[in-house]
């Protein structure tokens, strides 16, 4: 019996795969620092519980296709105070920003269109795709540039009469990029030149630090009709569990499209949809707080970093992921023998293997993603356990030097 | 700008397309019969809310890819009792029977591929297997033949080394069949003589009539390694909003492989599992009562049908659906001239259009679907006003004879 080779050919999701190693470990009595995953411990607003709560039908129905019409509003007006102007036809609730990927992909790209994105990216851009049998083509960017964006040309390289669309994650996970207005411009001239659409993941949109100004694709005037923007309730509210996600488009037709893929799964989960309005009536210094909560977070995560020998990572400027460079000769092994070998007093720490965040075959063997999602405390210990680990590990690459 | 073909060919669902004619009638001040949607206006089992209700988390996370174990157990348990002994790796999560149905058909096909299914079928099916640029291949069944499968030869006709998969809904949605354990072996025959699999959704297994055995493909114990169910809360249960249901198969290497799938969307909604569970604790007797008060309305509605003029129609078995033959020039003419252009003292009907349930061109266009979700006196009362309706409509094909 054979399957299909797009599902064949699909790698296990980075940020998941290594699971059964850590439930092994945590059977064994292991405490695990979670670095693996963006699930904020953030306290998910009452509201929601409270909106859920309050549900007064007997019935639990199908909602619309296109979504909660109270929650669409609510969504356009919190883009309102971002420069944002949208109407309700502009927003289609979807379960979660996968969801939202996933239309996009398939609204734009027929089997063997090619989507750019630049590397590290993602990991799940892979599977989502490949479900449509569509190709992600990498613009590879670099730790020691910052993962800045490459000039247009090296950029147009890549571009072909099949290229459909770019994915900007904006703010950038895994590599906590905050894009310049005029990388985004340049983005934006090349959409223009060679047609394609822009697929702006913002779900990070809140999770920006330094004071950086941050811009929003949907802040671009001249390429409104070719603006995809996804959202989601997951990382701004810490409700990722709710699966309560959007896609933004003020392109008409395109929308027309997607409305058709809304249609087809009936509607988005009823109960979450009524939680997901109470939050965006959260105060804006909830948003505020966090950010700040989280700007400490990628201190102490970086400080420590900096201080850990022979690894190499930039200060990121948003979203709450580091891309690391490790000295170790395979980073998947590594974060296995942290899992089945190596405690400190009986806890470990788990990363994602930073292979899965690139297209591009071989690079990232020697790196990891780590999540900034842990209160102030646990994320210091987790550090201490890392560099702990890092020293004791035989695969080790690099000498320890003492700072 | 271009959007791509497979959305540009795929056509809007019949079930909800009309939804603007219907809202524009009910602003106008008509209430309006909904037969058009399977939404069961039964009462959902209060498990259901008190569950989500007593949900202590402080932090609403993301769950587990393959599902809540309680979740998987609870759906084990119910399906020992029909005979299908599964193991907690036999099952995954998944939002709603929909995204199980597309999860199957990217873990079975590749662009080009092509899936059976006997029509009239679910009209979804479409769009999803579109979505993965998978090909619909019907198999005819008809209103006078009570919807039975054709012969083996006749089926083996559409057969090709391209065939990945058969769709068997069962009982069907929308015909109301109800397969014979002969007609299901057949179907097994030529998968195990073709290595196709069986895409069997059973989400109406509860809905049975007249006393029928039920027997579910996850019975055939010689294809078991070939058979992949979907299953879901929403009329089971009447939770359709809950967007909880799940994909089952004893075959681990499909399962391992639409993991990969369950992983890239993380995980289903957490609260929605949470009253899943409950759901699964409701006494049987819950699901017997709501049986029989369907059966009463599929007589409602069969005996109201019978007796129109020119309508031609089988009893449906299962299910809570009818197709039905209408003498109209245009079934789709027809809903929207009865939104827009027609009441009975305020009141009107609404049907989904029958051509969007089939794939070869032409049939249907003179059937709607029809659901028996509403209660008994609506039910009597949305039947007076489609008889009213078909006997004033202007493209009437055929002439009224009083019975």
């Amino acid at each position: 019996m054979k399957f299909s080779q797009r599902i064949c050919s699909m790698q296990a999701s980075p940020i998941r795969k290594l699971a059964p190693y850590a439930a092994e470990a945590k059977e064994k009595g292991k405490k695990i620092y979670f670095l693996n995953i963006g699930q904020p411990d953030i306290k998910t607003p009452q509201a929601f519980f409270d909106a859920v709560g309050n549900f007064k039908n007997e019935v639990l129905a199908y909602g619309s296709s296109e979504g909660d019409t109270r929650l669409i509003d609510a969504i356009c007006n919190y883009y309102k105070d971002y420069g944002v102007e949208l109407g309700r036809e502009h927003v289609f609730i979807t379960a979660g920003a996968s969801e939202a990927i996933v239309f996009a992909f398939a609204a734009l790209c027929d089997p063997g269109d090619e989507i750019l994105v630049p590397e590290p990216f993602y990991a799940n851009y892979n599977p989502f795709s490949q479900c449509v049998s569509a190709k992600i083509v990498p613009i590879t960017t670099r730790a020691e540039e910052g993962f800045r964006l490459p000039s247009v040309e090296s950029m147009e390289e890549k571009i072909t009469p099949r290229t459909k669309a770019i994915v900007m994650c904006h703010p950038g996970n895994p590599t906590g990029i905050v894009y310049t207005r005029e990388e985004m411009e340049r983005v934006a001239a090349l959409a223009r030149k060679h047609d394609f659409f822009i697929i702006a993941d913002e779900v990070y949109r809140e999770f920006v630090y330094n004071n950086l100004e941050y811009v929003s694709f949907g802040n671009l005037k001249d390429v409104e009709d070719r603006v995809v923007i996804l959202d989601s309730v997951s990382k701004r509210y810490s409700a990722c569990g709710a699966r309560i996600g959007c896609v933004i488009s003020k392109n008409k037709e395109l929308m027309a499209q997607i409305l058709k893929l809304c249609q087809s799964r009936t509607s988005p989960p009823t109960l979450d949809q009524e939680g997901a309005v109470a939050l965006y009536s959260t105060p804006k210094s909830y948003l505020q707080e966090v950010n700040k909560e989280y700007e400490k977070r990628r201190d102490i995560m970086y400080r420590a970093l900096k201080d850990m020998s022979g690894v190499i990572c930039e200060e990121p400027k948003g979203a709450f992921y580091m891309m690391v460079k490790l000295p170790v000769d395979n980073a998947e092994k590594f974060i296995v023998w942290m899992l089945q070998d190596f405690d400190l007093n009986g806890e470990t720490v788990m990363a994602s293997p930073g292979e899965g965040f690139y297209a591009t075959p071989g690079l990232g063997r020697d790196e990891v993603r780590l999540a900034y999602v842990l209160k102030e405390q646990d994320l210091s210990r987790a550090m201490e356990i890392l560099k702990a680990g890092l020293e004791a590990y035989p695969g080790r690459t690099a000498p320890v030097i003492a700072n």
